[in-house]
């Protein structure tokens, strides 16, 4: 096992990785710019190197200085958390060039499924579904038509160039097609001089499930279930669950294998997410595969017992995975909800600024990963994430009562939070009743809070 | 149900109680002293009534202004928490009287138990194993010889009448027994007027393991393993663990029935403890019974997944017992470490004081039960315990592991607190051997402390 890891993050991340380090009897190194000084991660580490300047670019995203500091202290290996350097091939790279283990995927595999086009190749070759379409050379209109009626209705037409939802049609019929076909193409050729298009089918209202993997270098691959996380604004998770209340255990099955043959096509190591679009017929499409530690993964831990992180330091190691997929059970439910300093009544404005008073919840099945304090300064220069709530009861309706519960008496002054949205979205219908998809926080919730 | 619940007491407890009501949508009443109007049970509950001053006889053992406030707010049931008036018969009584259901047992059981001699013998009558001894009269020193070989060494002579420790001998032998019966003798005639002496088997340094029980008003009662509780300073237990490693499973299905039958015995109804000494050789005797929650109750509440204060409520209200002997299953391992504010340099004074900061340990296997926030301040005249800090792991050692790395993050400024006092504790080879007994702490740490 690894003596001393450095931990490439910040926040909340940073300190789940180094409790996690400190009960496997590990060293830690927290690595900080020069705003978090005084930051959790900072203190709780038993040694921490300043990697330069508030802004990301200049220290979390700093690759010659974190690797700097990791030579510097001697640390083995390097445990990236999420976001910042997590999927960063390069820095998976010059980790294995300097002799430190990057604890996750090999860089290779980094690479591979960060080309969204070449993933959804492997894994349609590999009998993952993906969702159907057609990337190839669009001969002309009656080519285009072709296709659309092979793919079915509602189909989605999207620039090869695009990017933030410029020249995307959806088109739900042959005449709309055709429209949507030639506009799109006017306006792709305008806004990106290229006007190559792509189809796909268009999932309508789709649910955002994903399963948790494990894979040791040994080529053994389990999956610990599903995540609810359809619970989103503008792409960002709000609220997670685990497991879906529409998976029978079938599916579940069958969606975990699935799952498990993803990560196998493209020979994956280390804790990972398989993202599936789930739709109203219980039809299940590869998304796309994450090459790190989730936000949400603390719910899978609750259900099953597993810690994650240790597991993912185990396997970095060269351990052999220690369960077999008949090992894993879920027991009960889990839900988190992310607390985030944000004002919901002016579009979720970030509201960095200084915790004055604090009081969190606690109590019987209420889990806290946090790296906030009293007198605690929300830098303005990172994300708005402030804390995660997580509950666990014996059934979905007994972690709901718990976070009602948790969150009711989660205290913040002096920055505004999301927890009164948070309690909103617990007290809807549709969330109570399992019924919400990707659209529901944007149609539902936002409209009637602003 | 209960619709309305008066909690009748302060600190963490009586957090613990409101989140149970809240989360069983019963509303809540809290009382506070005068210096409590900024207690966090105060602020939490769905009403507060202020019912005198600071000094417990003023308040919160006020029993006129306990029922009064009940009265005025409609509550319907009282939870009497630990401490204070959860052991008052006259209390329970008084409630009953006001037609206000006392959450515990009937007062006439309460008053039964609290009279050690005839809770002694009614356990004797009932098969219950109690230290062996002798409490009726003993006409002269002959009949005294014959009786301690009967008992057989080491025997302890106390005064009838006596009390801390006065009058009380320890003897091996024939020739110590005459010597101690005649000096005991003596001692007792002059501090008591009264030369009555009773005799008891000596139990050398025995472990403190006692057994939760659950009775419903209808002749249920199930037990939920043991609790060791040797952890003991002057009486007052300091970190108590889940399930005892000295216990076979043979002999916890022995002692627990032993503890049903207890309870049986004295037609208990609710939540109760059975405390038993419990000797090298695997002997174990019934010591007392204690009529209310225990501080030490997460321990069990985490390896059995039940919800004790909760089903304290329901079985209040008349409900059935939702569980069987066999529901109960036992679950990896819990620690729970009561943190004070006291000096353990200074003979562990306590340190009442504002706390000026605060960061409470989190993340996975770790709960909180605390009343206390940065700001808040402690007042001289209550407990000292400001927080329990429980762990679960999948055996000892991860429980172990769990607890230190979250004291070691557990930071208080302002007042002092035995946290690293704790941390000894856990770091010493009689606790990670599991060999330890109620002399532990007074032998070993205390000495090595002070």
């Amino acid at each position: 096992m690894f003596k001393k890891v450095l931990i490439a993050n910040r926040g909340e991340i940073a300190v789940r990785i180094i409790r996690a380090c400190k009960e496997m009897g590990i060293r830690t190194v927290a690595v900080y710019s020069e705003i978090d000084k005084e930051a959790l991660h900072t203190q709780l580490a038993d040694e921490a190197v300043c990697i330069g300047p508030a802004m990301p670019k200049d220290s979390y995203l700093n690759i010659t200085n974190i690797l700097s500091a990791c030579v510097l202290t001697g640390a083995d290996a390097i445990h990236p958390g999420f976001g910042f350097l997590s999927e960063n091939s390069k820095f998976a790279k010059m980790c294995r060039q300097c002799n430190i283990k990057f604890i996750g995927p090999d860089h290779e595999t980094i690479d591979f499924i960060g080309n969204k086009a070449k993933a959804r190749e492997i894994m349609k070759f590999s009998g993952v579904p993906v969702v159907p379409g057609y990337e190839g050379e669009i001969r002309n209109e009656e080519h285009a038509l072709e296709l659309a009626k092979e793919i079915g209705y509602p189909i989605m037409i999207k620039a090869s160039a695009g990017g933030g939802g410029k020249g995307i049609r959806i088109a739900n019929n042959d005449e709309e097609f055709l429209m949507g076909f030639k506009t799109a193409k006017a306006e792709a050729k305008a806004c990106f001089g290229d006007d190559n298009l792509y189809l796909e089918k268009f999932v309508q209202k789709p649910k955002h499930i994903e399963f948790q993997i494990l894979a040791d270098e040994y080529g053994n691959v389990i999956h610990l279930g599903e995540r609810e996380c359809s619970m989103q604004r503008k792409n960002q998770k709000v609220l997670e669950e685990a497991p879906s209340n529409v998976l029978t255990e079938e599916l579940r099955s069958k969606m975990g294998e699935i799952a498990k043959k993803a990560a196998l096509a493209v020979d994956y190591k280390n804790a990972g997410t398989i993202e599936f679009l789930f739709d109203k017929d219980n039809n299940f499409y590869f998304m796309e595969m994450n090459t790190r530690i989730q936000v949400e993964h603390p719910i899978t831990e609750m259900i099953t017992g597993v810690d994650l992180v240790k597991e993912q330091l185990r396997i970095a190691s060269g351990e052999k995975l220690r369960y077999t997929q008949e090992d894993i059970k879920l027991k009960g439910h889990a839900i988190e909800c992310r607390v985030n300093a944000e004002d919901p009544d002016h579009d979720f404005r970030p509201c960095p600024g200084k915790i004055e008073e604090l009081c969190l919840p606690g109590g019987m099945g209420v889990r806290i990963d946090s790296a906030i304090f009293c007198g605690y300064k929300i830098p303005h220069c990172y994300d708005s994430m402030i804390a995660k709530v997580i509950t666990f009861g014996n059934d979905r309706n007994e972690a709901i009562i718990k976070m009602n519960r948790a969150l009711s008496e989660f205290a913040v002054g002096g920055v505004q939070t999301n927890i009164n949205f948070e309690l909103s979205i617990l007290e809807s219908e549709e969330f109570l009743k399992g019924e919400y998809d990707t659209s529901f926080l944007a149609e539902k919730m936002v409209k009637k809070n602003a």
